[in-house]
């Protein structure tokens, strides 16, 4: 079920990117890269940090045909997207959930302590979106909007937690969906942020 | 060849990466790094992704000091540099496709699938450029100009088209750097680009 | 007694990205994880240029809770700070010369040649504070105002000398330490700042 969700999430993040490359008007060659990048960015920067070589999706080719496509066709309906917004932030977030389980569960066959496994799976569920947004210029979102990064540390730490108890996996995939899914659309609905730390010196350098 | 070629190139890159910086107001030393991130950061990317440790520059300091100095040189001839141009963008040129086949056949050696050879290609050619943006704070040129992105693209294809097909190494590059520099060069001349894709939503976040 | 400088070192950078973040309004979680790669950022990067697998910071998570509360904690007392603000550029001074003299001995250790040495002291240095500013979306500041970069480059090179010499490692701190500051103090007090490079091309892409 990972699987497939996962696939699903890497294509909505891929669409993310395009839609952030089309408002820098970059060419469709900057649309693919964009589109790559966000979608399998967290994980390579997951793997890259954790020293888990060799980096994912070179096993997977079909990863990189898969997000560019999504990226590409994205230009292709980007007219549309006004219309699937919800759609969109539903795959999303399922996403951001599918992305934070599974960069736990590499950094936990890799044995690292708790605290590295939470910040492995929190760096491949907001890294992608991090790198977007770097390349495109503007200040990373999951750090503005609604509750983003955030459930992917509640995730994290519920998955974990239930992982540590011994609840079967599938279950516990089930439980940390539908908690993350509800803290994340909650958060859009009722527009749940975090407050925000306003520093406006006049004499800092 | 492919040596002299890497050479030169890296110095071009160095000189692009100054030119960047000074449009920034950077001191000396910032335009020394961003020469050398500008030159050797598309490589050192490949290298990290590949799993290619020692990373390729650590084992030539010299490469450090040459780019080094090829920025620092930039300030004292950077007012003559519009006489040059044509010369420069023709090194550049030279550059991206030196960098393309040696980014290919790292991967090539390392036995990596094709897909992800031909990225490491393009890895190596690009990415350098868009390091130096986004510490420039610009939108990386390579997704928004003539073909240069794409350039990279192409010569990998062929390049490994040629080598898949038991062709000499030597008539191999001739072939690869004939093709690469008629492409990029036109592209320039008759300005040639990719479309762009403009995405200006007023309901999305 | 380096130990001790180097936690002084991380909070007073966690700090420093604390304030980047609340200048671009981020949310607390941004602040956390702002702080956080400001401060373990450059030694990150440095490890994995270095191949130096696992990551320094996967092995200390004490250092990833005391970074993000520094940075949290600077939400806090961030109104205070001017009347800190010599004794933050004292602290931040300190980070610096303690960041590089730690760098170059990671790649001492690893037995890489002297210019990687160097290069692996002054990433480890500014290379934090570089991440900080690409992602609050500004120009490096390292590259732009009083001597930073450079007081890296000069400790590390006159750390290693004095190690090359044989003098004894505390006394080799003590000289690197006092030298360290005095020019960085120094550069602040007489706003002593490297020549900046100004390129303002018509005809230049």
């Amino acid at each position: 079920m990972l699987t497939y969700i996962y696939i699903i999430a890497i294509i909505a993040e891929g669409m993310s990117g395009a839609l952030a490359a089309g408002r820098r008007n970059m060419d469709i060659f900057g649309v693919g890269v964009i589109a790559f990048i966000t979608a399998l960015g967290g994980g390579t920067i997951r793997d890259i940090l954790l020293g888990n070589f060799p980096v994912s999706w070179t096993q997977h080719p079909s990863y990189i045909y898969l997000t560019v496509s999504a990226g590409l066709l994205t230009i292709v309906i980007a007219r549309f997207m006004h219309h699937l917004h919800k759609l969109f932030l539903l795959l999303d977030a399922m996403g951001l959930i599918a992305f934070t389980i599974i960069g736990c569960n590499v950094a936990l066959n890799l044995e690292y302590n708790l605290a590295v496994v939470v910040m492995a799976g929190m760096i491949t569920g907001i890294f992608g979106g991090i790198l977007r947004d770097v390349l495109c210029q503007r200040v990373p979102v999951v750090f503005r909007h609604e509750l983003y990064a955030s459930v992917s540390l509640l995730v994290a730490l519920l998955y974990l937690q239930l992982n540590a108890m011994g609840i079967e996996e599938d279950i516990n995939l089930i439980a940390s969906f539908a908690f993350g899914l509800t803290i994340r659309l909650a958060a859009l609905y009722w527009r749940w942020s975090l407050p925000t730390f306003r520093y406006e010196p006049n004499r800092w350098k």
